[in-house]
């Protein structure tokens, strides 16, 4: 495995392989590796040919107040990781490298990034949409990788991939859990023992919500209510949002029809967490006749 | 020659002739081709082995009380002069191929685009960013050719390519001029013979400024307000704007040094004409010391 840290260099190794007739593999992340990253790695290594792991901790999708200097680092480690995946090469530029003098566009993908991320984190996915656009000029992969953990992130970049014609397939991962629910984050080395107990209410108010729509449950607002009571049990979480919403456009639902999109962001301590979950609820008009999954 | 409309078929197109190793070369153009068009053509033709030419009025780039309804549209002809000049395909999408329902994204270049035609015209750059940005994601050519009549644009899309990593050249292409130093323009149709004469004050308000400079002017105040009186001699002229700027940032300049670019917008009649030059006037430090052209 080979680690670069230029544009040039990394189209160098991209070029020959794709010549080669290999299926090109991106997996963009900010590094910090956990078993969430990995799944990504993993699916890519199984779909292509040549896997390029971007690491970068991308200042322009954090605000002036997050933790873009406190955000985990650990390149060695990660390497490590990433070989074991059976990644052809990570792809680390500086910052100098991303955002070189002068540098100055954003990219806004408009109608779903005004809720949720979008409204606690302005210019967040300007941030993402921008970066993400950079790497797919720069590595041209046929598939890029990402995590269901970050739902709305996924559906901004799908967006965008298809308002300005990327050609390139989206391949979304569903979200790795610790053995209690937790969903995988890089933040998680944030908790202290106490708030990594009780940073399982995110999941657990997911599983709350699940059964209250296969109960039968059709109202965004009462669903809505009863979890931000369930969640208010716990008196280390504080809830920033909790949205009862359409998987597709982010939208209010009237009614909870065939799928709805519940999505959290709960700050344990000083500590914001995010989790989601698409509870396929009912066939269209069939109320009451809940559909497993 | 092939004539294709959708992003489908113009792929088709593209890939084998880039996996067969030919150079791609695109020339975005919004149609009603002249002199100026064709220059880029042949340009493209000398240096690449497949040339694509894109015919889209974009109704993105032009503002709600502008010309997008009767801005010339001549598809048969504009065929006509594309095969003579070698083209190998004419990729024109509908409005609903290139903005299916749902689509929304745009592209802000910041820095380049709040001053001269971006202060008029809000939200231009921005149509023209997301066209061109989708083009290149369709096209994926390996030169991109632009005239340099729209200096402006021009210095927009180099920017965006640099700030999006866009892995292509842009080949900027002098502008071609009518024998008496009017620029080509499709909105040049719409000058009844009257206005025809009168537009020539352009191009000889530039000459103007450009001996003013070559004679040792270094005022960029002065000479705007030369070139001020200068176009006011003219009854059916009405100026927009008259600009006299740094070359790169498009920035005001305290004096005039090695370059320096004068751009004019001015009204003859209804019609809307803009043009420019840029005029090397000094080595650093020499004052008036002019460098002849």
């Amino acid at each position: 495995m080979q680690i670069v840290h230029t544009i040039a260099e990394i189209r160098k190794l991209v070029g020959p392989a794709r010549a080669e007739g290999k299926l090109v593999g991106l997996v963009p992340t900010m590094g910090a590796f956990h078993a969430g990253h990995l799944a990504l790695m993993s699916r890519a290594r199984h779909e292509c040919g040549f896997v390029v792991v971007s690491i970068f901790v991308n200042p322009a999708q954090f605000g002036p107040s997050e933790d873009y200097q406190k955000y985990p680092r650990d390149q060695k480690s990660d390497a490590e990781k990433a070989e074991v995946e059976g990644v052809d090469v990570i792809f680390a530029p500086s910052v100098e490298e991303m955002y070189p003098e002068g540098f100055g566009s954003y990219i806004e993908v408009v109608g779903l990034t005004e809720t949720l991320e979008g409204a606690v984190r302005p210019g967040h996915f300007r941030g993402v949409a921008i970066v993400v656009a950079k790497l797919f000029n720069i590595v041209a992969p046929d598939n890029a990788y990402f995590g269901m953990k970050d739902y709305q992130q996924l559906k901004v970049i799908q967006k965008m991939v298809r308002d300005l014609d990327f050609d390139l397939e989206i391949i979304p991962v569903p979200t790795i859990r610790e053995s209690d629910g937790l969903a995988m984050s890089s933040r998680n080395v944030y908790l202290d023992t106490k708030e990594r107990a009780a940073a399982t209410i995110l999941y657990r108010a997911l599983e709350f919500a699940k059964e209250r729509v296969l109960e039968g449950e059709r109202y965004p607002a009462a669903l809505e209510a009863a979890i931000r009571r369930f969640i208010e049990q716990e008196p280390l979480a504080k809830i920033d949002y909790v949205a009862v919403v359409d998987p597709d456009t982010l939208e209010k639902l009237e009614k909870i029809g065939a799928s709805v999109l519940v999505a959290l962001a709960v700050k344990i301590g000083k500590t914001r967490l995010i989790d989601n979950n698409v509870i396929f609820g009912f066939k269209e008009g069939a109320f009451k006749t809940p559909i497993p999954l």
